[in-house]
């Protein structure tokens, strides 16, 4: 069920101590609290005098760590990845850490996000003999640091990332130092932390940090690059140039609700929405329910701005892994009712708000309008905590193609009588960006209104769109 | 940080049908709803044409089965079972179904329940020159039914479940039947579906039939016992005797929010007592929230009863499976914010409600208080949707010995201070019959006040209570 | 390949001791060694101070255990077992050592061989109520341990081995002592080893001995129980009526030619078998070569015998598993070549004579003379170092029905004909006899001549032989 | 006890055909039957349509390999590659082929040997800003194809071919075409073979041409390179400037007997070798035995010309596989007869001689001694059918360092008590060269006497030999 989702691709995670030398246990505790940014393959790198030790495989941190492997990666700078994958390259050779040696010696380097000029670079770096042996736009990266590294490391990273168009937060070990890196929009989060010991950590989200032992210090800032080291933090701004576009899916689906992402809460801000959603469009029901697990917080605010009272209408499986047994014809339908059940006696006879926190090809909806009808709700009304999805994604986020997405080729209308709601409402852009806090000059909201925060490649553009 | 609760033994289901031998698929898919009751192993018995096959692994429903075995599990009638085991005996030859040949050809059973005789039976069983290959009740019951078997097979049966004594609910393949027992006080839960086809369902709880896509019949009767062929359900009272005594735990904790259990939902009965807990221990506070997952139900009716907000407080990690990397001693206070953080946003500088449902040894709900008030909560107060537990259960629960029941040895007041919160309420047992809408004399509350509905074992006593 | 042979169906080993506690690491090395005679699963119990644990798994001994599960089996007494299936039963609940409680406590027991009133017996103990978990017989025997327990261990051993029929090596742990029977005939095999220690050993053959460390002290005899315990091993001859029938095949196929059986030599054995081979069935031609590795020995015999040079003209992949990729249409015929691979240098121009152990159904011998011809060999002559197979056992060893036993259908030179050789000889009964240095008193030729040591069951017998 | 020997590092395998594009099970199988060539790690990468799509991983063929995944490796070129890693570097990222995408699209190298100046080579591509993913020379030689491109995909490998210096054999697939390189000493051996469809293959062995099907054309000459497509092959000399020296150890160990390498076949030089061996030590004894598997052919040499009767002595587990069970203080000199048992039988009062094909640390050989002398041989005389091991190999070949070559610091009398042997001979230099029918102008005996048909580097040089 949730297939119908948007996908983040990426977590990354680093830890410097000047203490401890067993910091892979640490950044694969930290791993397994930002699993839900990829499931797809793990991966940590340890930094020990010089060294640098890795290893990564497809699976889930915990399926792919164990203690022998986290023992034999010792070392005072540690740092972990976790990957979805978009499309059938769900290799190895694609998990990250990359590491790799070059002139300079070893370095690691683990991305969030997705290049929109990783093809042109990669075809520039070809024709000048480099080659690649994964399909990842971290290997592009990487390349690159290696050409500009006569420059130095930390020129050559500033050159690279000068470079490079698109989304990227980066964490990487080089020449003893942990660095990261955010790209000019900001789009992908990263944010420090700091140890008791004195020890520093980055993290795409601060529930990490929760799980590390971390105080939340701040957020890299959009076009920042900062080198951390027994010296403590060094801040270079890269680049100033470039409008701040957070991107706004981090709140309304990605993140963590207990993360703090560029100083506003995950779990604020989508109650938040849900109140808003309540005062744009109100309803006269008897229970509200969310579908699980995004959906909740702003059920809970939609409950609290409209007085109907918040209650559980459906349960979610939490034994449903990824790999599972096919069900055949007579059974396919169940597999829905397994995900996702409906509590009948919260619903019969009940008029029904329905609280999701998207709808990208509506066919989840559909089946949970259905379910609840099914069940004896008399009414079903749907409220989505986010605007309608009309555009793909181009910085690091798994969108389906614009045909796909129902909000880009029906009308709201079309939309309620597609999922079979009694009424259907989005939250507006502007009521959104309210309860993050934040304005259209800080946020990316392309997703909704097609306004990229910088040139879309034409080809890809092209290629999604027909 | 589940390990500090009470752990159900087992989950049963059984499907009978007149047009389908796909029912294997079936009965994994309503399996893997009642995974919540056992994590340990799983297993599937088919009949066909009066042969029984069947597969039985360590592990998940998920991991043990895939495509290819449950295509080898042909039948017209398929029974499962999942277990959690209290012992050291983790061992696959425990796996149920058990499935054995005997005089009357070859027969599947599952068992959810525990018997207090069993080791008397055992002893004589063995002095009549039987062996056993396992360490579970279910063997002994197979070699009753084997040795009552010159009375045919219907008649083995009942004198069987007439000579064990304990808690059971039975689901048994035998000659083309699916059968079904319930011990004479109806202390584990066991219901009938049926499918749109015509064919018959049992199963632990309710959830499991919307699965599999049954409608919900009635429950099997205390001291019932139901013979399903193709000319349905045949009902037979084997022993009508005994005093109601349904276990009041399968609705404060085991049973799936959308199982309906002896005619009431659990979801009901839990958001009951959590407005019950608010009208016995009222409190002035700023914000209810729940310890995930079971305590949201009675946390949302609390927040109902007494008006103060529900929120998210606690964020449980979904990616959390039984194998764990261990923990060193520089990280072993993390492993708890891995399992269990605290959303601070919602909590910092508020007055908390915290609602569980169930104090067993007390060391979990110590780190959830402190973890509140490290967040910032300036008052905690600590709300149990079930009684204070002092006294252990003998009917299929694993749970402590007395000395480590921290309310068998501490008042209230203690038990307050040992975890740290501002004020402690336990729901009263007259209370959380209420919610349940039953009295003392439908439901056993033994592990409250020690009144079990029949003899316990003086041995098992002496070794549990010294 | 291989599969044109009989298949022997397991291998027992025991080993008690006074001074260690680790014996089943050595249990482990000496069941590799024996790991020829089963490959299907493995098993290990270990007896210590009363309680009996227990680990099998399917598998070879390598994959099965490993340093933590072999640490896991501590004790004084540890007997392991290794299995081959003939049927479709290869399921871990028919793997061994089959441990179980009774009356007497916990005994395991492990068996090589086959019973020829198991079915019976079974019927028997199913009428007074016994149930059946495992299709081995070596439940019936431990039902009847059982069964006749009143008497004492001893005794109810003894009564036991009296009342089945049929080929069973016993070693059996119980009450603290290890135990160890063959039947009246002698059919499989048993030997007793000493260890330096003190410790006493039983093994299916002796190279298993070398392994552990024994010396090889004798045979179990035919008819023979001993007990092993801190006292050494007591001796009760529970039945001499019978006539002496050890296995035949034991030397020309199923053991290690580094065992010696019932006082002689494997190895030599094949290499006079060899010799008398050249005498019987003398050729002109230009080198012996082997069909390895089983007729090695008798190819060196034959060419000491005749003079003419032994070499080497089929190569055996040492990497061939048991699970195999699958070859398609194309490749099946390579699949051959995959296995064993002419030396065309050592065949090309040459009159060949190739020396194999047995003949059972002919198609591998004609693969091989094909292979041969193929070459460039001038003419092959097929030899074979045992008489020609006509009648199947009915006593452990798994062979194919009367009906594709092509020496039971078929004349020699038809059989030539078959596989395409220049000329065909079998080695004679008696010839066989005298390599082994036996006569028909001592020796089972059943398969060669039909003359069973005792009753075959009628109805197997009529299945078989239609 | 294998660990006593040389390793050989790699096995290369590619197919071309014109009509199938199932060529990947054909590799699959002609991998298993160059297993003896490195057992770490297998690989497999198809060539379809312009694609290429790979899978490799730790493991052998058959463990590596299902049909699933060779059903998903479809082509009309398909290359293997198994790997025997000499150091730590046991990782699959070194695991081949190496499939890298550069500018001339995808390409997919397979090689056996090693370089003497990757790490120059290494250093001058880093300084022009190459990564390195690997520790492996393949690496370096994907790079300088991909910086050599501008010169079209043909002109480019040639160039790189006579930028790199060693021994290799290399088989690459790039722009649908099949491509065989050896280096200008041919160390390594490369042949091509061609099936009955006109495909054609090349391949390490000839023993694979066997599998796959097809017969052996030629060799390829030491400074050639082929290419093959669908108008046959092409040939091209890029260097015929250098000596040709093979390596002689293919015919002494690494090759499988029935292989034939550069013209001769493996098992008559090495039976050629036991002959020699006969006659330039001739001993007066009464058995000739070998160290299976690799002394047998000379060992039967040996046999022939002495007259002296060759028989078998020990016995070797064909189920030790590579993961094994730790013996403890107990059970640790037990390992040894688990490998290797002595057949007591057969060398109980006798004179032996035993001949083993090289001794590198005499470890081994020790053991084999004393094994011998403890089972009752009255005398033991060594014979080795290869020269004394006196200097390391840089050519792809794992050998100790010089001070462990116990060849290299000891006289023959002193290595000859050190073993516990009677006597101990060694074939001479010239006679070995002789069984092969080649010179010291055709074969690399540097091993033997220092005399690198290449500069070895001296960095290496110093440290391999102080």
């Amino acid at each position: 069920m949730n297939c119908d989702k948007f996908k983040d691709e990426c977590g990354v995670l680093g830890i410097f101590s000047k203490t401890s030398r067993n910091l892979s246990r640490r950044v694969a505790f930290g791993l397994i609290s930002l699993q839900h940014r990829g499931q797809e393959s793990a991966g940590i790198a340890a930094y020990d005098e010089g060294k640098v030790r890795h290893y990564k495989e497809m699976g889930l941190v915990q399926d792919v760590f164990n203690n022998d492997i986290l023992e034999s990666l010792k070392g005072t700078i540690s740092v972990g990845h976790v990957r979805y994958s978009t499309t059938g390259e769900s290799h190895v050779s694609n998990a990250q850490p990359l590491v790799i040696n070059y002139r300079g010696g070893s370095i690691a380097l683990t991305h969030n996000g997705n290049l929109v000029n990783a093809d042109k670079i990669r075809d520039e770096l070809e024709l000048s003999g480099s080659i690649f042996q994964t399909s990842i736009d971290t290997e592009v990266i990487a390349n690159l640091i290696a050409k500009n590294y006569s420059l130095g490391f930390k020129e050559s990273i500033l050159k690279t990332v000068q470079q490079i168009k698109g989304a990227f937060a980066l964490v990487i070990v080089c020449e003893g130092k942990l660095i990261g890196v955010r790209d000019p929009n900001g789009l992908r989060p990263l944010c420090i932390g700091k140890l008791p010991d004195g020890g520093l950590v980055l993290s795409s989200e601060s529930c990490a940090l929760d799980v590390v032992g971390a105080e939340l210090v701040r957020d890299v800032k959009n076009g920042e690059m900062v080198i951390i080291d027994e010296n403590g933090i060094e801040s270079i701004t890269y680049d100033d140039s470039k409008r701040v576009a957070h991107c706004i899916f981090e709140y309304v689906y990605f993140a963590r609700p207990d993360s703090i992402i560029d100083g506003v809460s995950v779990s604020s801000s989508r109650r938040c929405a849900g109140k808003t959603l309540a005062k744009e469009h109100p309803v006269d029901a008897d229970i509200v329910i969310a579908v699980p697990d995004s959906g909740i917080d702003a059920a809970i605010g939609f409950g609290q701005e409209s007085g109907i009272p918040y209650g559980i209408g459906l349960i979610k499986n939490k034994y449903i892994g990824r790999t599972f047994i096919q069900p055949d014809q007579e059974s396919r339908e169940l597999a829905v009712r397994l995900k996702l059940n409906v509590l009948k006696e919260n619903i019969k006879g009940k008029r029904v708000v329905v609280v999701d926190d998207s709808i990208v090809r509506g066919t989840t909806s559909r089946k949970i309008v259905d379910a609840l009808k099914n069940a004896g709700a008399t009414e079903v009304h749907m409220r989505v905590s986010s605007a309608s999805v009309k555009y793909p994604c181009f910085f690091g986020i798994d969108t389906p193609n614009r045909k796909q997405l129902v909000g880009s080729s029906k009308s709201d209308e079309e939309v309620r009588e597609l999922i079979g709601a009694d009424s259907l409402g989005y939250i507006s852009v502007k009521g959104l960006l309210e309860s993050v806090g934040k304005t259209n000059c800080d946020m990316c909201t392309a997703c909704f209104d097609g306004d990229y925060p910088m040139d879309v490649p034409e080809e890809v553009d092209k290629n999604m769109f027909e």
